[in-house]
């Protein structure tokens, strides 16, 4: 199943649940859809049955949950993109949520999404068994307090100042890490992977978030703009420390480059077709947006 | 089991779940534990917990469900005094979540909030069965666009307009009355309660939620703002259609007399111990703060 596929495959699933919902409560939809529609590479999702096709082939079976990871994140750069956060104007190359909708619908949109996420988690699991309700939990604590929330936190209070290199680690193992790894922990949990599977995609997990970041602190300085669709060099103005900031530009094209062939080690260790993994790292580490 | 007890038992709960919460993120344990601590009635947890024991015996076996009601409860709290949303210093008699731990860290403290209740169901429904999976079905959709937050929207939409009654009687519906009303449900559910009980129940939390909201405008314009802890006469500042605006104050008190007697109606009606029901529900709707 190639990205082109599966990605229209996620973005039709939206299309179809948000169709026509809501009556006095309909601006609610319309500003969630609104963030979700606007595009994104749909990493979450894509990595979610990528993995879960490692072990079962009808990816359309947890469909639902992947679009759940994709809502969660959707929610996240709502509320990171809101005036007393990040204060951004364009996201994905379309006005941010809170321009579009207002400050106050966008808080609701992000709590909807965060929200309506966990609602397709609870209505997967029903009348299914454990290792559902484990995947959905590993999904939900990834974005809590102990994971994504937990690194935003420590991103908002580290602005305008020097932080150590454990802090920064810390910050996007959380902010970003988190919730890459538990796409593809809860595909193989959904899969029904063994314990060695489960231990070296987690493995494999980490160091893809850990990647991601670094690649994305260096687009931050080096893309361009209007392919990237929101403002380049943003973390220097906002005065953030980054991997960029902390190892220079060289050494993190580097340390990118070495995690990304950690990856793909990993991945060829393993006794499954791990081929549509494979390219999604490639795909995400050699990007230029 | 009496209310203080029983309120007592909820706060230890979250006492010794946020007790050393956290590392580089404590901040933000801190900050949600600030809004659960600052008291409240525990209206919602209280709830689940009495309906519980009209089937079984042991609350404790719930208490994380219930407690997980309150941080939703709280979440919504912490986002609707901000300042894009209703912009309140004052909450339950002490500084809001923002004054005290700025916009942003309010936003990520509510995030968490509505993030770990989930967290924690999830929990709760591991290697567990059918009903605990549907209750907290229930919870979540109750607070989500359907319910609470699309109470909430409405609410915000129609700050400064005069709306319909059809309209009122929606957000109140979804605002308050949906959280008040899966409490009970969802205790019902977990007790294993058959389907007649279950449509009492949903009945009785749908005539206490409106109740309860009436009482609550009710007092926004008589309540004695140092019992209440909040700025009183806040609707009528935000220019807000309430019942108070629509009915007049006599008709308002006529109303939550009269619904106050349907809910014991239709609690007197059903076969089982009622008792501590009954008991709230008159705390509840002849409150004077």
């Amino acid at each position: 199943m190639e990205f082109a596929k599966l990605k229209s495959d996620i973005d039709l699933w939206f299309k179809e649940y948000f169709n026509e919902k809501g009556s006095y409560n309909k601006k609610i939809y319309d500003a969630m859809y609104y963030s979700l529609e606007i595009g994104g590479k749909r990493v979450r999702p894509l990595l979610l049955c990528y993995t879960y096709n490692m072990y079962k082939e009808e990816y359309k079976d947890v469909m639902s949950v992947a679009c759940a990871i994709e809502m969660i994140h959707t929610y996240s750069l709502i509320h990171d993109d809101l005036p007393c956060m990040d204060n951004d104007d364009l996201r994905r190359g379309h006005p941010t949520n809170h321009k579009v909708f207002g400050d106050a619908i966008a808080v609701l949109a992000g709590d909807g999404l965060l929200n309506e996420a966990m609602s397709v988690m609870f209505d997967f699991c029903k009348n299914k068994g454990k290792n559902e309700v484990l995947a959905c939990k590993i999904i939900s604590d990834s974005a809590g307090p102990e994971g994504m929330i937990g690194g935003q936190v420590v991103d908002i209070l580290s602005e305008g100042q020097k932080i150590s290199y454990e802090t920064l680690c810390y910050m996007h193992k959380k902010k970003t890490g988190a919730l890459i790894k538990a796409s593809i922990l809860s595909g193989a949990v959904l899969g029904n992977a063994n314990k060695e599977d489960i231990d070296k995609l987690s493995d494999f997990g980490e160091k893809l978030g850990l990647a991601f970041q670094i690649k994305d602190d260096i687009l931050d300085v080096i893309g361009d703009e209007s392919l990237i669709g929101k403002n380049t060099n943003s973390d220097a103005d906002n005065n953030k420390t980054t991997f960029i900031t902390t190892f220079g530009l060289d050494e993190c094209k580097n340390k990118c480059k070495n995690l990304t062939k950690d990856c793909l080690n990993i991945l060829a260790s393993m006794d499954r077709d791990t081929s549509m993994l494979e390219e999604i790292t490639k795909f995400l580490l050699y990007r230029e947006v």
